[in-house]
Protein backbone atom coordinates (compact mmCIF):
# COMPACT_ATOMS: atom_id res chain seq x y z
CA UNK A 1 0.00 0.00 0.00
CA UNK A 2 0.98 4.03 -0.61
CA UNK A 3 1.12 6.28 2.06
CA UNK A 4 -1.77 7.61 1.19
CA UNK A 5 -3.94 4.42 1.58
CA UNK A 6 -2.36 4.01 4.74
CA UNK A 7 -2.73 7.06 6.51
CA UNK A 8 -6.41 8.53 5.02
CA UNK A 9 -8.93 7.86 7.07
CA UNK A 10 -10.96 5.06 8.08
CA UNK A 11 -14.39 6.26 9.04
CA UNK A 12 -16.83 4.13 10.72
CA UNK A 13 -19.48 6.49 9.20
CA UNK A 14 -19.51 8.29 6.03
CA UNK A 15 -18.00 11.91 5.71
CA UNK A 16 -17.24 14.32 3.05
CA UNK A 17 -14.56 13.28 0.82
CA UNK A 18 -12.45 16.34 1.51
CA UNK A 19 -12.47 15.42 5.36
CA UNK A 20 -11.92 11.44 4.46
CA UNK A 21 -8.82 12.01 2.38
CA UNK A 22 -7.22 14.75 4.42
CA UNK A 23 -3.79 13.92 6.45
CA UNK A 24 -0.16 15.64 7.04
CA UNK A 25 2.15 13.37 4.82
CA UNK A 26 5.92 14.03 6.20
CA UNK A 27 7.42 13.51 2.52
CA UNK A 28 6.84 16.14 -0.27
CA UNK A 29 7.23 15.89 -3.62
CA UNK A 30 9.71 18.71 -5.10
CA UNK A 31 7.16 20.84 -7.00
CA UNK A 32 6.02 24.38 -6.61
CA UNK A 33 2.59 25.08 -6.04
CA UNK A 34 0.72 27.73 -8.09
CA UNK A 35 0.18 30.80 -6.45
CA UNK A 36 -3.69 30.66 -7.49
CA UNK A 37 -3.68 27.51 -5.63
CA UNK A 38 -2.15 29.29 -2.18
CA UNK A 39 -4.70 32.28 -3.18
CA UNK A 40 -7.43 29.59 -2.62
CA UNK A 41 -6.43 27.87 0.31
CA UNK A 42 -5.96 30.81 1.93
CA UNK A 43 -9.44 32.48 1.18
CA UNK A 44 -10.84 29.03 2.38
CA UNK A 45 -9.20 29.95 5.72
CA UNK A 46 -10.60 33.50 5.47
CA UNK A 47 -14.43 31.92 4.96
CA UNK A 48 -13.80 30.51 8.58
CA UNK A 49 -16.36 30.55 11.27
CA UNK A 50 -15.17 33.36 14.52
CA UNK A 51 -16.42 34.44 17.24
CA UNK A 52 -18.08 38.22 16.71
CA UNK A 53 -16.78 37.52 12.70
CA UNK A 54 -13.58 38.14 14.66
CA UNK A 55 -10.94 36.42 11.96
CA UNK A 56 -8.23 36.42 14.31
CA UNK A 57 -6.09 34.20 12.22
CA UNK A 58 -2.58 35.65 10.44
CA UNK A 59 -0.56 33.72 8.03
CA UNK A 60 2.69 34.33 7.56
CA UNK A 61 3.62 32.75 4.14
CA UNK A 62 6.85 31.70 1.77
CA UNK A 63 7.53 28.99 -1.03
CA UNK A 64 10.85 27.83 -2.46
CA UNK A 65 10.68 30.94 -5.24
CA UNK A 66 11.93 33.24 -2.75
CA UNK A 67 14.74 31.35 -0.90
CA UNK A 68 15.14 34.64 1.66
CA UNK A 69 11.77 34.19 2.65
CA UNK A 70 11.62 30.23 3.08
CA UNK A 71 14.72 30.11 4.91
CA UNK A 72 13.13 32.32 7.69
CA UNK A 73 10.01 30.78 7.82
CA UNK A 74 11.86 27.06 8.02
CA UNK A 75 14.25 28.80 11.02
CA UNK A 76 11.32 29.27 13.07
CA UNK A 77 10.27 25.43 12.92
CA UNK A 78 12.06 23.25 15.76
CA UNK A 79 14.62 20.74 15.09
CA UNK A 80 12.12 17.72 15.14
CA UNK A 81 10.22 19.56 12.16
CA UNK A 82 12.95 21.10 9.84
CA UNK A 83 14.21 17.63 9.81
CA UNK A 84 11.56 17.20 7.16
CA UNK A 85 9.32 19.79 6.36
CA UNK A 86 11.92 21.59 4.53
CA UNK A 87 11.07 19.59 1.27
CA UNK A 88 7.64 21.14 1.20
CA UNK A 89 7.71 24.02 -1.20
CA UNK A 90 5.32 26.13 0.66
CA UNK A 91 5.59 27.26 4.65
CA UNK A 92 3.60 28.87 7.34
CA UNK A 93 3.08 30.03 10.35
CA UNK A 94 -0.17 30.72 11.68
CA UNK A 95 -0.43 33.38 14.08
CA UNK A 96 -3.69 34.72 16.47
CA UNK A 97 -4.99 37.77 17.81
CA UNK A 98 -5.61 37.20 21.25
CA UNK A 99 -7.65 39.87 22.10
CA UNK A 100 -10.59 41.55 21.03
CA UNK A 101 -11.00 44.29 18.31
CA UNK A 102 -13.80 45.96 20.11
CA UNK A 103 -13.00 45.71 23.48
CA UNK A 104 -9.14 44.81 24.03
CA UNK A 105 -10.06 41.67 26.13
CA UNK A 106 -9.17 38.33 25.69
CA UNK A 107 -10.63 36.30 22.94
CA UNK A 108 -11.63 32.61 24.70
CA UNK A 109 -11.67 32.14 21.07
CA UNK A 110 -8.71 33.19 19.60
CA UNK A 111 -6.96 29.73 19.04
CA UNK A 112 -9.78 27.89 18.53
CA UNK A 113 -10.99 29.77 15.69
CA UNK A 114 -7.51 29.58 13.95
CA UNK A 115 -7.86 26.39 14.27
CA UNK A 116 -11.15 26.24 12.47
CA UNK A 117 -9.38 28.76 9.86
CA UNK A 118 -6.00 25.85 9.21
CA UNK A 119 -8.22 22.85 9.06
CA UNK A 120 -10.73 24.84 6.10
CA UNK A 121 -7.28 25.75 4.43
CA UNK A 122 -6.30 21.80 4.82
CA UNK A 123 -9.39 20.49 3.47
CA UNK A 124 -9.32 23.01 0.71
CA UNK A 125 -5.41 21.91 0.01
CA UNK A 126 -6.89 18.13 -0.95
CA UNK A 127 -9.66 19.91 -3.34
CA UNK A 128 -6.68 20.95 -5.07
CA UNK A 129 -4.62 17.48 -5.12
CA UNK A 130 -2.34 19.16 -2.18
CA UNK A 131 -1.86 18.24 1.81
CA UNK A 132 -1.04 20.28 4.25
CA UNK A 133 0.85 19.26 7.29
CA UNK A 134 0.27 21.81 10.60
CA UNK A 135 3.10 21.25 13.71
CA UNK A 136 2.59 23.20 16.73
CA UNK A 137 6.53 23.07 16.82
CA UNK A 138 7.58 26.55 15.80
CA UNK A 139 9.90 29.04 18.04
CA UNK A 140 7.33 31.70 18.79
CA UNK A 141 9.69 34.43 19.68
CA UNK A 142 11.77 33.66 16.69
CA UNK A 143 9.01 34.64 14.59
CA UNK A 144 8.09 37.23 16.65
CA UNK A 145 11.71 38.93 16.44
CA UNK A 146 12.33 37.97 12.73
CA UNK A 147 8.44 39.00 11.22
CA UNK A 148 8.05 41.93 13.53
CA UNK A 149 5.08 40.43 15.09
CA UNK A 150 3.33 43.19 17.49
CA UNK A 151 2.38 42.66 21.11
CA UNK A 152 -1.44 40.58 21.58
CA UNK A 153 -0.75 38.25 18.49
CA UNK A 154 0.83 34.84 18.77
CA UNK A 155 2.60 32.65 16.73
CA UNK A 156 1.27 29.72 17.15
CA UNK A 157 1.68 26.92 14.38
CA UNK A 158 3.81 25.91 11.31
CA UNK A 159 2.38 24.76 8.35
CA UNK A 160 4.05 22.72 5.56
CA UNK A 161 2.37 22.88 1.93
CA UNK A 162 2.99 20.56 -1.34
CA UNK A 163 2.28 17.74 -3.30
CA UNK A 164 2.52 14.87 -1.86
CA UNK A 165 6.31 12.94 -2.04
CA UNK A 166 8.01 9.32 -1.54
CA UNK A 167 8.50 8.46 1.85
CA UNK A 168 11.71 6.59 0.59
CA UNK A 169 12.85 10.39 0.42
CA UNK A 170 12.64 10.19 4.46
CA UNK A 171 15.03 9.24 7.01
CA UNK A 172 13.84 6.10 8.41
CA UNK A 173 12.23 7.21 11.77
CA UNK A 174 9.61 9.68 9.83
CA UNK A 175 9.37 7.32 6.77
CA UNK A 176 7.63 4.71 9.22
CA UNK A 177 5.87 7.65 10.40
CA UNK A 178 4.35 8.00 6.73
CA UNK A 179 3.95 4.12 6.35
CA UNK A 180 2.05 4.07 9.77
CA UNK A 181 -1.67 4.10 10.45
CA UNK A 182 -2.61 6.96 12.36
CA UNK A 183 -6.34 5.99 14.35
CA UNK A 184 -8.56 7.97 16.12
CA UNK A 185 -10.60 7.24 19.53
CA UNK A 186 -13.80 5.49 18.87
CA UNK A 187 -16.77 8.33 18.93
CA UNK A 188 -18.04 6.29 22.26
CA UNK A 189 -14.61 7.84 24.02
CA UNK A 190 -15.56 11.54 23.13
CA UNK A 191 -19.07 12.37 22.27
CA UNK A 192 -21.01 12.06 25.99
CA UNK A 193 -24.42 12.19 26.74
CA UNK A 194 -26.36 12.96 30.31
CA UNK A 195 -23.25 12.69 31.90
CA UNK A 196 -18.86 13.21 31.27
CA UNK A 197 -17.31 10.03 30.14
CA UNK A 198 -20.95 8.49 29.18
CA UNK A 199 -21.07 7.94 25.83
CA UNK A 200 -24.00 9.52 24.16
CA UNK A 201 -26.89 6.94 23.01
CA UNK A 202 -26.47 8.68 19.43
CA UNK A 203 -23.49 7.14 18.80
CA UNK A 204 -24.70 3.37 18.84
CA UNK B 1 -33.11 37.37 -1.40
CA UNK B 2 -33.06 34.59 0.83
CA UNK B 3 -30.52 33.61 4.10
CA UNK B 4 -29.03 31.36 2.68
CA UNK B 5 -27.86 33.56 -0.83
CA UNK B 6 -27.32 36.49 1.45
CA UNK B 7 -25.35 35.21 4.35
CA UNK B 8 -22.83 32.27 2.42
CA UNK B 9 -19.28 33.08 1.14
CA UNK B 10 -18.63 35.44 -1.59
CA UNK B 11 -15.11 34.31 -2.03
CA UNK B 12 -12.78 36.00 -4.42
CA UNK B 13 -10.67 32.67 -5.16
CA UNK B 14 -12.35 29.29 -6.10
CA UNK B 15 -13.12 27.19 -2.67
CA UNK B 16 -14.69 23.93 -2.10
CA UNK B 17 -18.43 23.94 -2.03
CA UNK B 18 -18.80 22.63 1.60
CA UNK B 19 -16.11 25.69 2.63
CA UNK B 20 -18.10 28.32 0.77
CA UNK B 21 -21.94 27.14 1.64
CA UNK B 22 -20.93 26.89 5.67
CA UNK B 23 -22.46 30.05 7.48
CA UNK B 24 -24.35 30.24 10.92
CA UNK B 25 -27.72 30.56 10.70
CA UNK B 26 -30.11 31.89 13.97
CA UNK B 27 -33.24 30.55 12.75
CA UNK B 28 -33.41 26.60 12.71
CA UNK B 29 -36.36 24.39 11.37
CA UNK B 30 -38.39 22.34 13.72
CA UNK B 31 -37.15 18.98 12.24
CA UNK B 32 -35.06 16.38 13.80
CA UNK B 33 -31.88 15.71 12.75
CA UNK B 34 -31.32 11.49 12.11
CA UNK B 35 -29.06 9.99 14.68
CA UNK B 36 -27.08 8.84 11.84
CA UNK B 37 -26.35 12.63 10.35
CA UNK B 38 -24.75 13.22 13.88
CA UNK B 39 -22.71 9.98 14.22
CA UNK B 40 -21.20 11.64 10.67
CA UNK B 41 -20.70 14.67 12.01
CA UNK B 42 -18.94 13.80 15.05
CA UNK B 43 -16.97 11.08 13.16
CA UNK B 44 -15.87 14.24 10.84
CA UNK B 45 -14.39 15.79 14.16
CA UNK B 46 -12.95 12.70 14.67
CA UNK B 47 -10.78 12.67 11.73
CA UNK B 48 -9.35 16.07 12.40
CA UNK B 49 -5.88 17.01 12.54
CA UNK B 50 -4.20 17.51 16.10
CA UNK B 51 -0.88 17.91 18.13
CA UNK B 52 0.50 14.19 18.77
CA UNK B 53 -2.30 13.09 17.30
CA UNK B 54 -4.17 13.73 20.89
CA UNK B 55 -7.26 14.60 19.79
CA UNK B 56 -8.39 16.75 22.63
CA UNK B 57 -11.72 17.44 21.69
CA UNK B 58 -14.97 15.83 23.36
CA UNK B 59 -18.37 16.42 23.15
CA UNK B 60 -21.50 16.52 25.43
CA UNK B 61 -24.47 16.29 22.90
CA UNK B 62 -28.32 16.20 23.21
CA UNK B 63 -31.47 16.47 21.19
CA UNK B 64 -34.70 17.49 21.36
CA UNK B 65 -35.95 14.07 21.52
CA UNK B 66 -33.92 13.79 24.96
CA UNK B 67 -35.74 16.66 26.41
CA UNK B 68 -33.83 16.92 30.36
CA UNK B 69 -30.60 16.23 28.69
CA UNK B 70 -31.58 18.97 25.96
CA UNK B 71 -32.54 21.09 28.77
CA UNK B 72 -29.78 20.64 31.31
CA UNK B 73 -27.28 21.60 27.60
CA UNK B 74 -29.59 24.56 27.09
CA UNK B 75 -29.40 26.25 30.29
CA UNK B 76 -25.23 26.04 29.68
CA UNK B 77 -25.41 28.93 26.70
CA UNK B 78 -25.46 32.29 27.65
CA UNK B 79 -28.68 34.43 27.64
CA UNK B 80 -27.91 35.93 24.40
CA UNK B 81 -27.38 32.72 23.06
CA UNK B 82 -30.96 30.88 24.40
CA UNK B 83 -32.44 33.80 22.42
CA UNK B 84 -32.37 31.73 19.88
CA UNK B 85 -30.17 28.12 20.09
CA UNK B 86 -33.05 26.66 21.95
CA UNK B 87 -34.93 26.25 18.11
CA UNK B 88 -32.04 24.09 16.79
CA UNK B 89 -32.76 20.51 17.45
CA UNK B 90 -29.43 19.82 19.00
CA UNK B 91 -27.37 21.05 21.02
CA UNK B 92 -23.73 20.29 21.79
CA UNK B 93 -20.57 21.61 24.39
CA UNK B 94 -17.13 21.57 22.77
CA UNK B 95 -14.60 20.63 24.91
CA UNK B 96 -10.97 20.44 24.96
CA UNK B 97 -8.49 18.21 27.52
CA UNK B 98 -6.12 21.06 28.17
CA UNK B 99 -3.10 18.78 28.86
CA UNK B 100 -0.95 16.35 26.84
CA UNK B 101 -1.53 12.63 27.92
CA UNK B 102 2.04 11.46 27.45
CA UNK B 103 3.72 13.91 30.13
CA UNK B 104 0.52 16.29 31.67
CA UNK B 105 2.03 19.23 30.26
CA UNK B 106 -0.53 22.19 28.62
CA UNK B 107 -1.04 21.36 24.98
CA UNK B 108 -0.58 24.46 23.64
CA UNK B 109 -2.82 23.33 20.65
CA UNK B 110 -5.58 21.83 23.03
CA UNK B 111 -8.08 25.11 21.93
CA UNK B 112 -6.45 25.62 18.11
CA UNK B 113 -7.23 21.34 17.68
CA UNK B 114 -11.06 21.44 19.27
CA UNK B 115 -11.66 24.40 16.66
CA UNK B 116 -10.28 22.27 13.77
CA UNK B 117 -12.69 19.30 14.78
CA UNK B 118 -15.91 21.33 15.12
CA UNK B 119 -14.54 23.25 11.75
CA UNK B 120 -14.99 19.41 10.38
CA UNK B 121 -18.45 18.72 12.12
CA UNK B 122 -19.97 22.26 10.88
CA UNK B 123 -18.70 21.39 6.95
CA UNK B 124 -19.49 17.89 7.20
CA UNK B 125 -23.36 19.65 8.24
CA UNK B 126 -23.45 20.96 4.87
CA UNK B 127 -22.84 17.68 3.24
CA UNK B 128 -25.95 16.30 5.15
CA UNK B 129 -28.19 19.49 4.41
CA UNK B 130 -27.59 21.31 8.00
CA UNK B 131 -26.04 23.77 9.17
CA UNK B 132 -24.26 24.25 12.46
CA UNK B 133 -23.73 27.55 14.37
CA UNK B 134 -21.13 27.79 17.15
CA UNK B 135 -20.70 30.02 20.32
CA UNK B 136 -18.34 31.41 23.01
CA UNK B 137 -20.72 32.39 24.82
CA UNK B 138 -21.65 29.38 27.27
CA UNK B 139 -21.15 29.16 30.95
CA UNK B 140 -18.62 26.69 31.50
CA UNK B 141 -18.80 26.79 35.25
CA UNK B 142 -22.66 25.11 34.82
CA UNK B 143 -21.05 22.92 31.77
CA UNK B 144 -18.27 21.23 34.93
CA UNK B 145 -21.03 21.11 37.19
CA UNK B 146 -24.17 19.41 35.51
CA UNK B 147 -22.08 17.46 33.43
CA UNK B 148 -19.19 16.49 35.82
CA UNK B 149 -16.67 17.21 33.28
CA UNK B 150 -12.87 16.64 35.33
CA UNK B 151 -10.29 18.76 36.25
CA UNK B 152 -7.96 19.87 33.26
CA UNK B 153 -11.39 19.90 30.53
CA UNK B 154 -12.24 23.28 29.38
CA UNK B 155 -15.89 23.52 28.42
CA UNK B 156 -15.06 26.44 25.56
CA UNK B 157 -17.97 26.44 22.53
CA UNK B 158 -21.95 25.56 22.15
CA UNK B 159 -22.82 24.17 18.79
CA UNK B 160 -26.27 24.65 17.38
CA UNK B 161 -26.95 21.69 14.73
CA UNK B 162 -30.43 21.65 12.81
CA UNK B 163 -32.16 22.39 9.42
CA UNK B 164 -32.22 26.37 8.09
CA UNK B 165 -35.86 27.60 9.28
CA UNK B 166 -37.29 30.93 8.49
CA UNK B 167 -36.15 34.10 9.58
CA UNK B 168 -39.64 35.15 10.12
CA UNK B 169 -39.77 32.71 13.52
CA UNK B 170 -36.90 35.26 14.76
CA UNK B 171 -37.36 38.78 16.64
CA UNK B 172 -36.83 41.32 15.05
CA UNK B 173 -32.80 42.45 16.50
CA UNK B 174 -32.15 38.23 15.66
CA UNK B 175 -33.97 37.97 12.20
CA UNK B 176 -31.55 41.12 10.74
CA UNK B 177 -28.47 39.00 11.46
CA UNK B 178 -30.04 36.27 9.53
CA UNK B 179 -30.51 39.04 6.62
CA UNK B 180 -27.57 40.91 6.84
CA UNK B 181 -24.32 39.62 4.82
CA UNK B 182 -21.14 39.03 7.49
CA UNK B 183 -18.11 40.12 5.33
CA UNK B 184 -14.03 39.08 5.38
CA UNK B 185 -10.98 40.89 5.89
CA UNK B 186 -9.23 40.78 1.93
CA UNK B 187 -6.17 38.22 2.15
CA UNK B 188 -4.32 41.35 1.71
CA UNK B 189 -5.14 42.23 5.41
CA UNK B 190 -3.91 38.33 7.08
CA UNK B 191 -1.54 36.72 4.90
CA UNK B 192 1.95 38.27 5.22
CA UNK B 193 5.16 37.92 3.27
CA UNK B 194 8.31 39.03 4.58
CA UNK B 195 6.63 40.91 7.52
CA UNK B 196 4.21 41.52 9.73
CA UNK B 197 2.23 44.16 8.16
CA UNK B 198 3.52 43.62 4.47
CA UNK B 199 0.69 41.36 2.06
CA UNK B 200 2.05 38.91 0.33
CA UNK B 201 3.15 39.18 -3.24
CA UNK B 202 1.32 35.67 -3.60
CA UNK B 203 -2.21 37.21 -2.80
CA UNK B 204 -2.09 39.42 -5.66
Amino acid sequence: MNPEEIRRAKPDHPIAYLIAHRWSPYAFADRPVADEDLRSLFEAARWAASSYNEQPWSYIVATRADPESYEKVFSCLVEGNRAWAGAAPVLAIGCTSLNHKYNGKRNAAAEHDLGSASAQMALQAIALGLHAHQMIGILPDRVRELFHVPEGVQPLTGIAIGYLGDPASLRENLRSRDLTPKGRKPLAEFVFGGSWGEKSPLVG
